[in-house]
């Protein structure tokens, strides 16, 4: 391995001086019997002679074409090949009884890059993540090298004190002055969490009888527009999807309060046992926001556990001018919010928020002696495993703290600010230009939309119409993944046929990614 | 920023060399109308021209301190200091309206490394987790530049391919012909989906309504030794712990297979629907095997599924000295197998097998139109989130393919031996070390033992006795964790009291690692 030349500054080098200046392996600690065993003050590995050559091979591929040329708005956002041939490219996949050298192995990662879908590109506007900030990015990869788990103290001091920090800030913008908070693996589960704490709430004896315990099944209410995880949950915990009853919602995709009103009182008629209200806020296709303050008011009165979805749209909090959208969510019981959506943070990166201190325990906990011993050295209330229905959890917190830390409570409202307004710009340019015709105003950054070609325009909207209308967005995405200029998604919804979804998640979007895709929606469809 | 200089070679410009060379962005579909907006064969940027300048900033400081001096067996394991003490040293925590500047981050990051535990090192052996394989690394690394979510092909192209090839080689390990399986974080969720679908398999009804349709509350089976993921799991199902019968163990720690169908048969008797079995291939604590072929063999009789929870002890599968402790796993319904465990890739990477082809979809799928189209232009057989009780779903296949890649079967199948044989070294060390008690010869790597200071050898073994050496075990980890010279487990388990548990799950671990622990423990327990 050839090192540095010592005498020149490059940029490596005076990056270990900086990192050589700070006394890291000094003992702070005075205790005169530590580390016999130990070299003191050892003499510091330079970098050039570290060991991890591989990896150090692999970085500058992650960093040039991983992560500059997969944000280039002249790149591709994907190089789209079908399953079968796919299988044949990646024909290095197959593990065999030997090892693999290196060089091969890097052969794989570059084609690794090549075919997976840059989701940090501007033009990545397919789901509800994308973007790719540095600093949250750097928070992954320092994450990945401690490599802890979240149960106890002992094994992620820094990472405890750290979300508890961090719980404190997200429970402080939803407007609970208590509280407390868990990451979890994704939004899903977190509103698996909602459920689960809800019913334990309400019913204790659960937790050891189970829902054999019960006289009248439980019911739970949600938008017809809600997330499908309220569904899963529904399953997953043995209330069934028969249970799950769907609340109507108003031309713009909110659920109409006085309609939940209604099912509520039908569920009781019913003999059924009501105890928990879903309201979203920002609903997955069209961005709505469920009306929670209103919400509020219906479960009060009925005594019900309420809930917020904000897995998309509770990132709005941090926004003093669109905060409105989740009036009353200070009145919720529990709110589910993922950072790894619309604030950008690497997957995964969700949190389940409680009012209701001490709930996560009391529901999960299953005490184990061999993680939790009350006989340690320090002060186990630090131990927060046993509020997980998870053992090992992975550390989510640092890509979130180091993000926020670096940008500041004012530089997240600004980037959310950005991508609110460039999806209010996106909707009045589609507004103005032939071809397009908006479902709504967006309220998250959602902007839903058909293009209709030139075949289609000026025509009486008759079934047929519709019906061919509903074929032009996928023929539009088609070509789109097969020239790789740009990923959006597209769905029907209800009444409606397949429109496209714009969304505005990627926290580096400017007004003229909104003219591209204008333009080039145009170009990919004027033939169809 | 300095550029490096040309005309030497350095380490990273060789490197860089190697991966201009790859074709990376080139095109090889053959589409005459690709790319019309986007510059073909652009330039690209050199390394040390790409921004990042933060992240490349930290990196020095990750490879140095991070890894490479947190993995030196003459480094502390751990700087510990108490939380509150913690709180005050990380006074740059909070989170303020304001960003932060580079230095400031970066001098954050030291103490984040400082203070965080190293599971790196060869003598953090506190977890049923540990080591730092460097492709592994790579993989995680290049998993958080990548970001997608695993529920489409549409976004995990290569993960879902790359899944498919995982799953198919992890389910001929344990012997399924045919089968599915799916990533998960973490056993315990892994758990969960192995109760899940086997009630589903028993009752599809409940799908739709709920645990309210059944006649008789239903019952699961395990032994008392199991993890306690299999408590929360029935927690969250809303079966009840008290449907969660527990089955004796013999003095081994292993399942009694006779006490399990009397148990079975109880059940029956209290008018309860037993429909669940789990055994557990590798206890935590004590690293028992259950005898999974007689414990099939009740299975059989009762027609109930068998799970095996092999998230600690699965990975004795790729030994062929080892294996034999899971003897009858092929006649299982499901395992759980965690990879971020004893095969060393990081957290989280569990997975759930099951020989029932189709289950997790049958059972788990809520067929959201706005994430899996039907009329998208690709086979979406291929899109697979709709298996899965999340949404998003991070890819966590990257780090095992890469690590088993870079090892081949062989190569895993030497350090799983490696494993095992210094566990056996240890037994046997401790077996003719004056001081030490084993439990128990090992059967998994986890290796249990009293230490018995002087002031306790010799001594009748009366009440007072034990309780006095109950103490001891709390006392020398508190010295250890002081010193930080060395991190491992203990607790107490049924009749006996506070015990070490040592585990072998770090690949890199020597007899000389064994040798030091016995040492370690002997100096800092010889004055207790």
């Amino acid at each position: 391995m050839e090192t540095f030349v010592k005498d020149e500054i490059d940029e490596f080098n005076m990056l270990k001086i900086s990192v050589d200046n700070r006394k890291v392996g000094e003992s702070e600690t005075a205790d005169d019997n530590c580390q016999k065993n130990m070299v003191e003050n050892h003499e510091k590995v330079p970098l050039e002679d570290t060991p991890f050559s591989f990896l150090k091979s692999l970085i500058p591929m992650m960093l040039t074409d991983g992560l500059e040329e997969g944000r280039k708005r002249n790149n591709k956002v994907i190089e789209f090949v079908h399953p079968k041939e796919l299988k044949k490219r990646l024909d290095w996949m197959e593990i065999s009884g030997e090892g693999t050298e290196d060089s091969k192995l890097l052969d794989a990662c570059a084609d690794i890059i090549k075919y997976s879908v840059k989701t940090g590109h501007p033009r990545f506007c397919n789901q509800l993540f994308g973007g790719m900030d540095e600093y949250s990015l750097a928070g992954s990869w320092l994450t990945e090298v401690l490599n802890t788990s979240q149960y106890t103290y002992e094994v992620a001091p820094v990472f405890t004190i750290m979300e508890n920090s961090i719980y404190k800030k997200l429970l402080s913008f939803v407007g609970f002055e208590n509280g407390e908070g868990i990451f979890c693996p994704g939004g899903s589960v977190a509103n698996i969490y909602a459920l689960n704490i809800a019913r334990y709430k309400r019913h204790p004896e659960i937790k050891t009888k189970g829902m054999a315990a019960l006289e009248k099944p439980l019911v739970l209410f949600t938008s017809e527009k809600c997330h499908f995880s309220i569904k899963k949950a529904a399953i997953l915990l043995g209330i069934g999807t028969d249970y799950v009853y769907t609340i109507k919602t108003d031309a713009r995709g909110c659920m109409i309060p006085e309609e939940l009103n209604k099912r509520i009182e039908e569920a009781y008629d019913n003999g059924l046992e009501p105890f928990f209200v879903n309201a979203t806020a920002g609903t997955t296709v069209r961005g709505a926001y469920d009306p929670i303050d209103k919400i509020a008011d219906v479960c009060k009165k009925h005594r019900l556990w309420l809930h917020v979805d904000g897995a998309w749209g509770g990132s709005a909090l941090m926004s003093r001018t669109y905060r409105h959208y989740l009036k009353g969510i200070d009145r919720s019981d529990s709110v589910t919010w993922d950072p790894h959506k619309m604030m950008g943070a690497p997957l995964q990166c969700a949190v389940i928020l409680t009012r209701h201190k001490d709930v996560l325990k009391q529901c999960n906990s299953a005490c184990a002696a061999y993680l939790f011993q009350q006989d340690k050295c320090y002060d186990v209330s630090y131990d927060t495993g046993d509020m997980s229905i998870q053992c090992s959890r992975k550390v989510d917190v640092l890509k979130l703290w180091m993000l926020w830390k670096a940008k500041g409570d004012t530089g997240f409202e600004k980037d959310i600010d950005n991508a609110f307004h460039c999806s209010r710009y996106l909707a009045q340019k589609l507004k103005r230009t032939p071809g397009f015709r908006l479902l709504d105003e967006p309220q998250c950054t959602n902007v839903c939309f058909w293009y209709i070609p030139h075949s289609l325009r000026d025509q009486p909207e008759t079934e047929e119409w519709w019906q061919k209308l509903h074929r032009v967005a996928p023929a539009i995405k088609k070509k789109m993944m097969e020239i790789g200029s740009m990923m959006i998604g597209y769905q029907p919804d209800g009444k409606y046929v397949n429109f496209f979804r714009m969304i505005v998640t990627n926290l580096d979007t400017t007004e003229e990614d909104m003219d591209f895709l204008v333009d080039e929606i145009s170009r990919l469809g004027k033939d169809l």
